[in-house]
């Protein structure tokens, strides 16, 4: 087992009825004057604004309000929440909503308290050292960014998609309702799902064998993330499944499932490329590469593949033949991405990817050559494209 | 599943050498002086007290230093510790040892912070307000105290043994060191185990049924320190089996394992009394009740036990009879017990209960038939009584 730092401060608001104790967390802050920061008009639509605003008010705190945050969040509005923050004298950041939201917030806290472009962080060209506080209610099961110490933004200029990740940007509370999640459509929601599952397998493919303790918590994650998945194509108000989802989502991305190892997130990388460009669902995306990924890379540890799937997939392990187990798994795997009416390859993603485009989508995602990704396999150039073209 | 907070702002910080640390944390928190409370001489003897000090001293911190802290911590101590604390005007407490160095920390940080007794805190009368902040250097894994909201001390008047529970006590930071562990006799490293295994137990014995990835989770969680357990007894300076209890005992204390479900608790308080009375050590005297409270209160949820059975203990599942289950999987796990050298009864953890003592522990556990005990089954004085007479 590697060493670790395990670190996650935010206080979990969990179950029914909690939106409406955010005015008092917001006023534990003691701030003078929050953002709302959300996404689509879906949170209006569903009232769930308005009893935010309500539950502000009765707590006597000051607000303003900024919509907009579009899956893919952009770089664009980033500025302009920066600008109406630093004009308003916020103190304090809310985001109601998924990722798009929260991430969006995250880049704005970060912006406040920059002097320079905020995008040079989000290009590694300075860490940063301070983000306005935030406070969040979740209304999808997906993203993490609830608990965790990510945000990724898309600059609109030449359609980059990039992450940071720093510990300033765990929110200091979040509320999480199951019931403010049963109206998202199906796609969205196993979407989703997808990018639950990726967080803690991008974590749990990785060559340190000796963690029985996490890597028992991680498959017991990943399967009841795809039992919750299942019953919620069938029956999307179930509170109990959408509650098994949320929960995972934040513990599937707050550093829990990755504690003495060093993951390996290709399959992360690899869609950041293909969101930036074409825009697709995030979760949607991990799909439709993932296989791709396993395949090219399950000989350098397959062991690992093995245990996935005999202990998530439940494939009977082939004694004299355990390469065939890795690949029963992958299949296995795919199967169930399909169940959902996930995509297995990028075509089914609805994008035509052309020979140029590879070149330009490896090209970009090596950071122009001059990084590999993943850490099972250290892929390259050539490695990142023959992937995607596998995926194609 | 139940609404929950789930609440674990302390920073951990795992792995080996991490103690060099330690001077670098403290300064973090911008304190002014620090106290250094610590346990037996152990800490002393294996040169890491004067580590921690070099560390301080490194880092420009001034402190003070009170040791003496035993197993079930005492309040004579605690008052000793407040004393010192407002003498030399003490704003930060670094704990080095196990839960009892830790705990007695705790109830100083709430005395120093506290104009009454601070006893009075732990019988109830009133709820604590505010507490000194608090560091940890753990040295053995069991009580999860480095993580958690709780603290139990014993008042050697009337050996009462009481618990504050309150997220002013959640640590700033924790440093874990697997190696600092290698030396604990075998019967503190099993008794630390059993302590481990049972605040997952006392989580997962709940009614509430709908909880799939939280059981899934605390099932692994219980295999994987029993697996570790065993390579102990024969491996005591197995790096990885102490680091797998080490974590194991911080994850399972911290609230992770109990969310969205009310747990049983029973045996900890009939423990306590044990504890307060004969000064046993915490995790033995928990396994000695335990299979006496599980077949007192199983007929209340044979689902929920014999989920236990299978997914914990390895039994085969009978469906014509569910109870044959259920019974064999509470002798699994005494037979565990006794396979790392723990007792499964009271005469084998040394003390010969008679019926007078029987009735004197059953009228303290119920706080003088004030109050029930237990989740599972409530149980009331007399239903004390029959547990200690079976167990005894």
């Amino acid at each position: 087992m590697n060493n670790f730092q395990f670190y996650t401060p935010t206080k979990v608001v969990f179950g029914k009825d909690t939106e409406g104790q955010v005015g008092e967390l917001v006023k534990e802050q003691n701030c003078s004057k929050v953002l709302v920061h959300f996404g689509s008009g879906s949170v209006k639509r569903s009232g769930l604004l308005d009893r935010v605003y309500a539950s502000l008010d009765a707590a006597g705190v000051s607000y303003v309000s900024l919509g907009g945050a579009v899956p893919n969040p952009r770089l664009s509005l980033v500025y302009e929440g920066i600008e109406l923050c630093k004009k308003e004298g916020v103190d304090f950041i809310l985001a109601v909503g998924g990722g798009s939201a929260i991430d969006s917030a995250k880049a704005i806290g970060y912006g406040v308290k920059y002097d320079g472009d905020v995008w040079d962080l989000y290009l590694k060209k300075e860490a940063p050292k301070a983000m306005l506080p935030l406070g969040v209610i979740l209304t999808i099961a997906a993203t993490g960014s609830e608990m965790s110490n990510s945000s990724v933004i898309t600059n609109e200029e030449g359609w980059l998609k990039r992450g940071l990740n720093s510990d300033l940007s765990r929110p200091q509370f979040a509320i999480l309702n199951p019931e403010l999640t049963y109206t998202l459509p199906e796609y969205q929601t196993m979407s989703g799902c997808t990018d639950i599952l990726m967080h803690t397998m991008e974590r749990y493919f990785s060559h340190e064998m000796d963690t029985d303790l996490v890597d028992g918590m991680a498959e017991s994650l990943l399967r009841s993330v795809m039992r919750a998945a299942k019953v919620l194509l069938k029956d999307p108000k179930n509170y109990n499944a959408r509650a098994e989802i949320l929960w995972a989502g934040s513990l599937s991305h707050n550093g829990l499932t990755g504690c003495g190892r060093v993951g390996d997130w290709a399959c992360h990388q690899l869609e950041h490329e293909l969101g930036g460009m074409f825009d697709v669902a995030h979760g949607a995306g991990l799909a439709a590469v993932w296989g791709s990924w396993a395949r090219y890379v399950y000989k350098e540890n397959v062991a690992r593949f093995a245990k996935f799937a005999v202990n998530v997939m439940g494939v009977a392990y082939d004694y004299a033949d355990p390469e065939k187990t890795v690949l029963e798994g992958i299949e296995a795997m795919e199967n169930f991405f399909r169940s959902i009416h996930m995509p297995v390859n990028i075509r089914e993603l609805g994008v035509e990817l052309n020979d140029k485009q590879i070149e330009e989508l490896a090209y970009k995602c090596s950071f122009m050559d001059q990084r590999t990704i993943g850490g099972m396999k250290k892929l390259a150039r050539e490695d990142i494209a023959r992937i995607y073209e596998m995926a194609r």
